[in-house]
């Protein structure tokens, strides 16, 4: 059974996971997904290989005789946490751990392991995000998960162990820290100016235009302006709202246009990266007012968005003892590319298989 | 020029240092080490090669014919900040901007391209302590260097671009995020107990003893039990001290000695694995008690140390959208598997070449 156990020193969490526990001996070669030719586990067709599943997407509009899903939720099979058990919290000197309570899913994008979100058409990318709605929606009701993270690795440097195209769900009975600092940030501002900072971030950039990547009537999709990382990119609903879970099917449409059109962009610029895509979000838990991490503003003060990193640079001692990383492309330059590039380009990388 | 950018949001510094910038195509193929075949630049005799020196120590004891010099320190030939100039602190919409000003340098750790730390004699491992507390104390004369991070990659996976054995030296204008938590931990342990937060970890690990790896009658390297990766060590003088820069001689020599003898043995378990090591210590910059960040008491509160992640697993967009890490390795194992882990069984490593 894995455990959370928080460092007083680092204020940070970490997951404790036996489970997936590797003896020395299995480090040194450290694991490489398996080669292209190897068939992915979870194409069509071969559902009984994986644990049952979670919940299934099929293709909207007329019938016709593709594959009978189009999105497919299923659980880990090898989870860093189990949805089964209670929390339980218990001091170990100046330390704290908690049972390892949770839930870890695998959101299988499409039956085809050779087409990547960038390759499908949008209305299946808005199945992806539709399934990314439905599991929150659904996890919420469980009070013992107090966060809900969203997040997709794309090729091994990003982290992934599968090539079959997947995003992951890993729901906490804790606020991760570094989310954690975002509501805060997000409330201390509201606090004192009866504003969103992610609002005000937005119109800054809208007045500038620098460092604007795409911007679309409903989203906006830029490079922070103390970007960690070379074409860091932030997508960010134009509306304010807090909750991603209570977007509409066609805020969702609108989102996977520009998620798309930014995809295939950076993948014509950087040549198919891999990446990671997060989803920031408000948590599922909301503190009483008591409580010193109450954001009873929440619903004003936060604002959703997707955050896409990707990996081509390497984090160094200096990034990982310091919190200071270094990156060497300014996101005016990165804006610049990007607003350059010709999504169309990349319109047979499909084929790439 | 680069300068330091802060975000409101993740609250953390990134150095922007487009003269270290790669062009899209750059990033295409990542740049790999040159082959050990290829001569490296900071070998003996080929010190024309590199800028000169700020820093020499040569090897103690009776005369002998070797190199001229044990330990060299140069300016970074690619610095992320600059020493030149004013720093200058300027608002841009919600963000904050500085002019890129610090100190970047190379610590060679000796003339040998073929040693590394753990296959070094001790006194020599000293001498690379030494250069540290050196360099230390003569930054910490300049004013506006809030911050000097001392750190060691070793291995391409841990960031490294050039395989001589060689630490690094970056002093910032700033106190970087992660540093400034620690320091807060600290504080905040100490204003309500008067005890050492470090002291108190110290003391529960030695009477547990299921997590001490090491412990001499000066120092302890212990697996932290919230160790956010397998294997992370932190290496404490067990005699209270905030500052690195204050030790002794002596102290020196007891800390190459368990440095030494973890590396070798962390070197025979994981099979030489890549590694980050990160000296945490005292900033150089005290606030006065009117700010925000006054630590009138970092003399008793804080405690220095070293930390050193082996870099045998993978971040992927979990852990940089969480701040939370997955551990494999229970902190307890390692620790057992350090215990008893035999270092003259890595005697002939240097051979390896």
């Amino acid at each position: 059974m894995s455990e959370l156990r928080y460092c007083p020193v680092k204020q940070r969490w970490t997951i404790i996971a036996p489970e997936r526990k590797m003896r020395p001996d299995e480090f040194l070669a450290p694991a490489s997904p398996p080669p292209a030719t190897s068939p992915s586990p979870f194409r069509y067709g071969y559902e009984a290989q994986t644990p049952p599943e979670i919940l299934l997407l099929h293709r909207e509009g007329p019938a016709h005789s593709g594959p009978s899903w189009q999105v497919r939720v299923i659980p880990n099979k090898f989870p860093v946490l189990r949805v089964e058990g209670e929390v339980s919290r218990e001091g170990v000197g100046l330390f704290d751990r908690l049972t390892g309570i949770g839930a870890h899913e695998v959101i299988v994008e499409n039956p085809d392991p050779a087409k990547e979100l960038a390759d499908l058409e949008v209305a299946d990318v808005v199945q992806v995000l539709r399934a990314y709605r439905a599991r929150l929606q659904d996890l919420r009701r469980d009070h013992r998960l107090q966060y809900i993270l969203i997040f997709k690795n794309k090729g091994v440097a990003a982290g992934a162990t599968l090539p079959h195209p997947h995003s992951q769900l890993i729901a906490t009975p804790i606020i991760p820290t570094f989310v954690k600092q975002e509501l805060r940030s997000a409330r201390e501002h509201y606090a004192r100016k009866e504003r969103c900072l992610f609002c005000d971030i937005i119109r800054d950039e809208q007045r500038l235009g620098e460092r604007v990547a795409i911007e679309t009537d409903r989203f906006i999709a830029l490079e922070p302006f103390a970007a960690s990382f070379p074409f860091e990119t932030w997508i960010l609903p134009r509306r304010h709202s807090h909750d991603f879970a209570a977007s509409s099917d066609d805020e969702l449409r609108r989102l996977a246009e520009i998620l798309r059109d930014f995809l295939r962009r950076v993948r014509v610029i950087l040549n198919d990266p891999p990446y990671n895509l997060v989803l920031h979000t408000a948590p599922s838990f909301h503190p009483r007012p008591a409580h010193p991490d109450y954001w009873g503003t929440i619903e004003h003060d936060y604002h959703w968005h997707l955050e896409i990193i990707p990996r081509i640079t390497r984090i160094s001692g200096f990034e990982w003892g310091s919190g200071l990383t270094v990156n060497p492309t300014p996101p005016e330059e990165a804006a610049q590319f990007l607003q350059d590039a010709d999504p169309e380009r990349d319109n047979n990388a499909q084929d790439r298989g």
